[in-house]
């Protein structure tokens, strides 16, 4: 947690309505920080569904393992969070504590292990304490006011330098139905999906099958489509939770995919996995700006998506960005190494709305002024024209500052 | 040109003996530069053959694209080298520009415009003036005193901080033949090969068709093993000349792959290569660290290679070891985050001589104290055994530090 606050964090934050069916509590367990809440429990009411979406890392952290597992049951009562440790590449060791984590939380929520769900961010390697979520479990679950969703946005808290919240509203069968969501991530930010944990909840009883489809859909778009370092954490998750208490309000269930009410569902969901995943960028670690990169006419929208990853990883366009340098040679040369088809002579370039580079060479009206001063405001969008096909994609980032590298230089030490 | 120089620079230049058959003058054309040399005209003997490698970006520059439709001549008189502007990106100017230079070069050296291979390095984007050689190449062509080998690695700077020249010797029946080398770079620096130039001359005789083979298989552990930022130029140019002077001394021309002399060659070509790659990434923008990365026991090559490459190109590695950090567990995500096939329980890492991590946890015996000795050295070497299969391959990188995004933000304003 850091102590200066980006300069891109929201100004104000939403209010978060109540979700019927799960209450929130955060303590200090003491994993690594100290004087601040490290442990988040969110206890949901029986019949909670959940679906879930996972890094896709080679070497996914011991609680990745463990959700993945019991996922397929559907059903959750408990999600225990930590940060400060993020129980990764630790053997054998980070089996037994996911396993000692779930104990200690379900005989505390009278459930089965298999119905908590854990997730854990911060250092790798590290094993993790998890007896000491003995001392404070006893506390959580007794809370007698449940935590606001700022506070457990903010026990999950790493580098982040503001907690992230969003939350939407759809009218279902007349009455209305909430979906919040909070998420944490500031570093090891890339597709696919990176040092990013986020927890989304609503009332509206969807099962856990349609679920799981609307989040794996919506995820491209949004957690998938940002980047702050390339980097792909160990961690990654996404859990999308439905307690269901919508259905006292007579709201009936949504069983199919097919249901009429799919599409505003869909809709709202993405819009909180939007604002979070833009919220995530926005605290990218030493960022300054936030970089919205459009990528139009590829070959493929998969082209398309290649090309945008490409120019936004590429470190000369960031610290480009960073110095306020309308650099578009270095958009040129992302394009060119990311292995898509490309062709140079049909190739234009937009800052902000300003043509730089019209069809393989510089605009003719090229006006550095005009670019310059796009290059000092807080958004820029960067759209690249390959002129070939109807491939698109939009990706968002952020510059490469040298916070970033005194933020990592000594992160662990 | 940086006013700093790295401290990773050698500490003495070698010295280069002649190469018969080819001579150097450099000028200033105030291209960009002033006050600073900054155009390279190199003058071989007739006879003079030639090989080359070249960027894989998809928007390769004017002069790329000039000497990949000359190079199959596999003759040449003339080289003409240009700091300041890449020439890339400038469309029909671009093209234009090239045949321009081509053809001043070519008058003043009385050959063929397609005997003249060209290369420029700068800025993308901004058309050359290829009409500025005019006012210099007489003056190059009739220079009474060769530059030196120094002088001429010196034209061909942009943002390096020093010249990098190599040279090697090879017996050849009972003769002594030579291998030199120059080369340019600094950052835009990744495979497939990176804004670097390298121009590497040998009086010995070989056939353009056996130094393409030689080229070509000597890249790949040597040029294309190297990154600074995992950004690939549109400039990358590698040349290799044969001379042929050699043959005055009676040794016979090499025509063949199954020459038995072969090996001798391939082996001294390899070194020059490899001791420039190696420069190149000590020189790399705002490196303190030279960093040698070996994967073994992966899938394959292919896959050790990738893996590597992922290692090498993570901005959270790099700045650990900006750091002096041996966050290990960087090197973990780096190796997860690759695609290749990993198994996190049988993967082991080394710092230097320290065994860090073992079969999937951190090492019991491992040292903190023992391990940051290591980091604080200016050479490091990170080994990871994947204990899978038997590919293995080695890179090189730098750190990544806070005077890579000073350098990077205002390159180009």
């Amino acid at each position: 947690m850091s102590a200066k606050i980006s300069p891109l964090a929201p100004t104000a934050f939403p209010e978060l309505p109540d979700i019927g069916g799960v209450t929130f509590s955060t303590g200090e367990a003491g994993i690594k920080y100290s004087g601040r809440a490290d442990v988040l429990l969110a206890n949901f009411r029986p019949g909670t569904k959940v679906a879930g979406v996972f890094t896709k890392s080679k070497c996914p952290s011991a609680p990745v393992d463990w959700c993945k597992s019991i996922l397929k049951r559907g059903t959750a009562r408990g999600l225990l969070v930590n940060s400060g440790n993020a129980n990764a590449f630790t053997g054998k060791k980070g089996a037994d504590a996911v396993a000692l984590s779930a104990r200690i939380a379900a005989k505390a929520l009278g459930c089965l292990d298999e119905e908590v769900l854990l997730a854990s961010t911060g250092v790798i390697g590290e094993p993790l304490p998890a007896d000491k979520f003995s001392s404070v479990i006893d506390d959580l679950v007794a809370a007698d006011k449940p935590a606001t969703w700022l506070e457990a946005a903010r026990a999950i808290m790493t580098t982040d330098t503001y907690p992230k919240i969003a939350t939407a509203n759809v009218d279902l069968d007349g009455q209305k139905i909430t979906i919040n969501g909070i998420a944490k991530g500031a570093g090891m930010i890339a597709p696919d999906m990176a040092t990013m944990l986020s927890f989304i909840f609503t009332d509206a009883d969807i099962s856990s099958h349609v679920m799981q489809t609307l989040l794996s859909e919506r995820v491209e778009g949004s957690f998938n489509a940002i980047t702050v370092d390339s980097d792909t954490s160990t961690s990654d998750t996404v859990l999308l939770f439905s307690t269901g208490s919508a259905a006292e309000k007579g709201i009936a269930p949504i069983n199919e995919m097919d249901d009429p009410r799919i599409d505003v569902v869909r809709s709202a969901l993405g819009d909180v996995m939007s604002d979070l995943a833009h919220q995530i960028v926005k605290d990218g670690e030493g960022a300054r700006k936030f970089v919205q990169i459009e990528v139009e006419d590829a070959e493929s929208d998969v082209s398309a998506k290649r090309i945008a990853l490409s120019i936004a990883n590429s470190p000369l366009v960031k610290t480009a960005i960073a110095g306020e340098d309308a650099n578009w040679g270095r958009v040129v040369m992302a394009v060119g190494k990311a292995g898509e088809r490309a062709d140079r002579d049909s190739l234009s370039i937009w800052f902000g709305d300003v043509r730089v580079a019209f069809q393989g060479e510089r605009d003719p009206c090229y006006s550095e002024e005009a670019t310059s001063a796009i290059m000092k405001a807080e958004n820029i969008t960067l759209r690249v024209n390959l002129g070939l096909g109807t491939g698109q994609a939009t990706v968002w980032t952020c510059d490469l500052t040298k916070e970033y590298v005194e933020i990592n230089g000594d992160y662990r030490s």
